[in-house]
């Protein structure tokens, strides 16, 4: 998508294929800074502090750091320590493991000369799919939004997302926000709702910075407040991404999903997850008792950064000294309270035959 | 309760009658600056900017203003005055209109050259009254805890809260963590997640704060992460003030109550809610459509406030130029979430038999 009018990803290969470069989320809105990723250690180091975040981009990146892998060795057992490696870097989103596993499966066959220019092409077809089953992601969700506008006409639709599941949580178009592009280049007047997403504040920093860049309108609500906007007719639709969905159809997504889950359900507004088919981890079926959860530092819920008065970054400390904080980064949203699974093959219900269905 | 060992009260008037002295609740957690109000224009800018807030400090605050009034004109039509102009301060704690009326009908059918006395009577007595309504909202509220403390021996009760509902919101001892500190004095282990409290971080500046100042133990926790940690057994119970109740139960607290009040329901969390009787507003029923929602400003939201790293206080805009922000700070939990109301005189279901029953 767009920023200052020109096309971007968020994550690309150096011409010489020597590295990666990824736009370093941890400095948006305030500043566009791109990252060099130059070896594996820096692949897994973007992941863990949050260079890059967002499962689908996760996944793209982890297949460059094992590209990146193959310039120093390329025998079987760097290949699998380098997964491990970077499949350790953060335990929720299953895209990481995902392309990895793609990663060796694709390369392991192959005699050890041609390994590292195969590595770069899977990494680029990772990054390239990714695009297309988005776009994909995107068209499902439009038929979606047109059927829901066509109940209130002569206004925007208001749909509310959580988190940033843009085109900076994946490499292009984004998952949840997909539709939200597509409807725009269709014409469909959209107005979202942006929870600001505490405490890393990815809604208020990247939702809103790369909706502004696009030209969409939107609007930034505290976390607390979508509940109420529901009560009051405000909300037509919440979509958000997954950071890994269970073969029953339990979401598990950005810390605070669940509560807006609820608050649809209470009020009748239609609740959708938009996620590729490489979110879907088909070995685990109860989302809520079996899927990780990270805990991080408690640091990111004490201090908030963000722009200072004289322009620079900077930090400032909420909570007093001596009060301990507990940080829990995702939770899971019951198959129940889903209204259905906006997919690159389609929408699907979320339940367990649905998804064995949808391949 | 206690600051730095010393007992505190939210609000006292000058031993001269000249002024109310007042804790500056926007300087919490970092700084403690009393605020000296020697006016009413002081008292309804103190409301408004939040200096103090809590729907029953604002009442008791309100009442000061009266008292403070009285210094320059103490006729009917001053009096009237002030009350217009003090409850237009804040649109949504109905403790306040209470608060003026009561001074109004105390003072108005008294001669003149009394009622300036009479209203430093009336508003110590507005104070004082405050302090035992939530002492015997503590009584009441221990009983519950005790009782639910039985079902888990061993271990701390968890309690999850809401905003501040703290002393610092009343004059004394708080409606919410009244038990709480009831508990503590008692000998009963009771541990509190604290809800950080978006936009204005009440949990995080003034919760933490005054329970570490009580040493009692408590954890902060973005409001994303109520829902999770219910999902997970690790709340017993939800207690939280209230700003108007309607006569059949539903209850406006702080933006954001609604959903934890939705999460307790599903999974089976008793959801309190601790007041005096005066947040009661028996002419409204359908709270939803009736209770007035405040909006503040978006800054409140787009902005931080905190301590900076040289130890100074400091903002951070988090939310890119150019993004708009929707500011609403109340929401309205349906009595149907509603598991008891904790009152000055017992515990009352949320419904509009009980609560004509209460008086």
């Amino acid at each position: 998508m767009k920023v200052a009018g020109v096309h971007r990803r968020s994550l690309w290969p150096a011409p010489d294929r020597r590295a990666c470069f990824a736009i370093d989320q941890r400095r948006l809105p305030h500043r566009l800074e791109v990252a060099r990723l130059s070896s594996l250690a820096d692949v897994r180091a973007a992941i863990a502090e949050m260079v890059v975040r967002g499962a689908p981009l996760i996944g793209a990146t982890a297949a460059c750091g094992i590209a990146l892998q193959c310039a120093d060795a390329v025998d079987d057992e760097a290949l699998h320590a380098a997964k491990t490696t970077l499949d350790g870097a953060r335990p929720t989103a299953v895209n990481l493991a995902w392309a990895t596993s793609r990663m060796l499966a694709a390369l392991l066959p192959l005699p050890l000369p041609q390994r590292q220019a195969a590595a770069w092409r899977e990494a680029e077809a990772i990054a390239d799919e990714d695009v297309a089953v988005n776009a994909a992601i995107g068209r499902h969700g439009l038929a979606l939004l047109q059927a829901l506008a066509a109940h209130s006409p002569g206004r925007p639709l208001n749909l509310l997302t959580h988190c940033n599941a843009g085109w900076l949580a994946t490499v292009d178009w984004g998952t949840a926000l997909a539709p939200v592009y597509q409807a725009q280049a269709a014409g469909l007047a959209v107005h979202v709702w942006v929870d600001e997403t505490r405490p890393r504040n990815q809604g208020a920093s990247l939702t809103a910075w790369e909706l502004g860049q696009q030209g969409v309108a939107h609007t930034v609500i505290a976390d607390n407040a979508g509940g109420h906007l529901m009560q009051h007719g405000q909300v037509d639709v919440v979509i958000v991404g997954a950071d890994r969905v269970s073969a029953r159809g339990d979401v598990c997504n950005k810390i605070g999903t669940y509560l807006k889950a609820l608050a649809a359900h209470d009020n009748g507004v239609p609740f959708y997850v938009a996620m590729p088919l490489s979110t879907l981890d088909r070995r685990l079926h109860d989302g809520l008792a079996e899927i990780p959860i990270e805990h991080r530092s408690a640091r990111e819920l004490t201090h908030v950064s963000g722009r200072a008065a004289d322009g620079g970054l900077a930090e400032v400390q909420l909570v007093p000294d001596g009060s301990a904080a507990l940080n829990p980064a995702f939770d899971v949203t019951p198959a129940r309270l889903v209204t259905g699974l906006v997919t690159e093959r389609g929408v699907w219900p979320a339940n367990e035959a649905a998804l064995r269905a949808a391949g």
